[in-house]
């Protein structure tokens, strides 16, 4: 089948890259991961991540090198909402057949939704919220670990950890949660505290997140207090999502069934369980572009 | 005058370092001012800055290069509570006769209060806190930008981006500071300001805090309470210094004159005015250190 089209998504974040390589006909092939493809923080790793998950993906799939010529990607990547990353992007000499780009956020959505309108608001290391109707898209939240993300995996251990400083220093109370965060890092005292976390990516400050909900589920004033304010948060962005009037809102990530619970009760009896996973959103990307680039050739 | 003994005072900070050199009976030779000396950003920097002071301090003074082995040298530096910072000064092959280090915080108490006790609250780029009693120091705060430095400059800058995003999200109110700032930064959406500000230092971030101050002086809400927040943690810090009764109390810092009047009554009528200038501690400190020393010689 020399003619045969190939589509590939993928779904490229902080931590990991994940490809899904499918037929013309929508059989999967392949899935793969491969390392961080977050072109914010590093544009070289990034492109080596996607290419590495795209040439195993079809490894896996039994074919040849050469078929990456006869695949249209779909990509999906954090920052591509600003205008500079996306175009780094653009630039790319990528191997595909066609290439379209597109945020995490929306591959996301159309992956949750298996289709163009929806909302979805990701709770993982990082937090966001995106709707789509049709071809227009509205962001809200992100904007970064350090700006913005709240309620987000890494928000919750950075306010933990916050929280624990001060209470060391006499500003705030400690609690049965604040303790064991002392003895989860074996700190008496503020200054190994700071020491281990003044160079703490994300991902690390993340790893806190179960603690505080493990905590907060057991009605720990501390852990509880950080829980709401992260979750009032999301339930406000939710808010603005469905000011929009999507069909569907659907909260995923590794952070949503866990925060689900804490949020206003409107939002709770307003979400739908997602379809599909952002790779499979990327498919549908790519599909939607270049059966309109074919239709017009 | 061979045996002629000097004393040279540094306090290092993140954007400058500054010396203040004096003879053994305490007259003023020179003072001088080299680039960034925070050994827990760049421990090279640090060195070859403080080295760059000392030998305009001597030059100035019109003393040959040589004097350095006849001065004892008191230096205060951030991060010097940390054992690992600490360790790494220490191993430092200095050019003096003697060398005294401690803290930046330490030595802006000292000079505060012209004493080995008293207790300051620092607002500038950072804030923290330091009662000195005789050879015990007590320090709240700090912790820096990411993990604490509540209610400094960086701090009410960092707050304000965060607002003004919060707003274009129609997550939290505008309201004229906010409209000045988008005009300060000419963004009419999210993305050019998350841009602007991911790799912003705090001394970028610092550079809000008088529109802050601006505007929350003419009852803007959203400046007013993003002061209030600020003023509030410091009352607290304070307050957990006076609980340990020094016989003074002083806030030092470039936004020290600027939050008085934004904290708790009681803190503002504790206040004392600041006798002298941290470089001028960081001479006390080593007078201190090596009187003891030549006495035991």
């Amino acid at each position: 089948m020399p003619n045969q089209t190939y589509f590939l998504g993928i779904d490229g974040g902080g931590s990991k890259c994940k490809a899904r390589l499918e037929d013309a006909q929508g059989n999967l092939l392949a899935e793969s991961i491969a390392g961080p493809a977050n072109p914010v923080r590093d544009r070289q790793l990034a492109l080596s991540s996607i290419q590495q998950a795209s040439q195993e993906a079809i490894e896996l799939a039994g074919l040849p090198a050469s078929t990456l010529a006869q695949t249209y990607a779909g990509i999906g990547l954090a920052g591509l909402n600003l205008p500079y990353y996306k175009n780094t992007m653009q630039e790319w000499q990528h191997p595909f057949a066609g290439l379209a780009l597109s945020t995490d956020l929306h591959i996301a959505c159309l992956g949750a939704h298996n289709s163009d309108s929806g909302a979805i608001v990701i709770v993982g290391t990082g937090s966001s919220a995106i709707v789509c109707k049709d071809a227009e898209q509205f962001e809200y939240g992100g904007h970064g670990f350090l700006l913005g993300d709240k309620g987000s995996g890494a928000w919750f251990g950075l306010q933990t950890v916050r929280w624990a400083l001060e209470s060391f220093d006499g500003i705030k109370p400690s609690s049965p949660f604040i303790e064991a965060v002392c003895r989860f890092f074996g700190c008496t005292d503020a200054a190994p505290l700071v020491e281990k976390h003044l160079a703490s990516s994300p991902a690390e400050f993340a790893k806190l997140a179960p603690l505080v909900f493990e905590y907060a589920e057991q009605q720990d004033p501390v852990a509880a207090a950080i829980v709401q304010e992260g979750a009032a948060y999301l339930s406000a962005l939710a808010q603005q999502l469905l000011s929009h009037k999507p069909q569907r809102l659907a909260f995923i990530g590794g952070l949503a069934h866990k925060i689900q619970p804490w949020l206003d009760e409107d939002i709770q009896h307003s979400l739908r369980a997602p379809f599909q996973s952002p790779e499979s959103g990327a498919i549908i990307l790519a599909r939607k572009q270049f059966q309109v680039l074919e239709k017009a050739l």
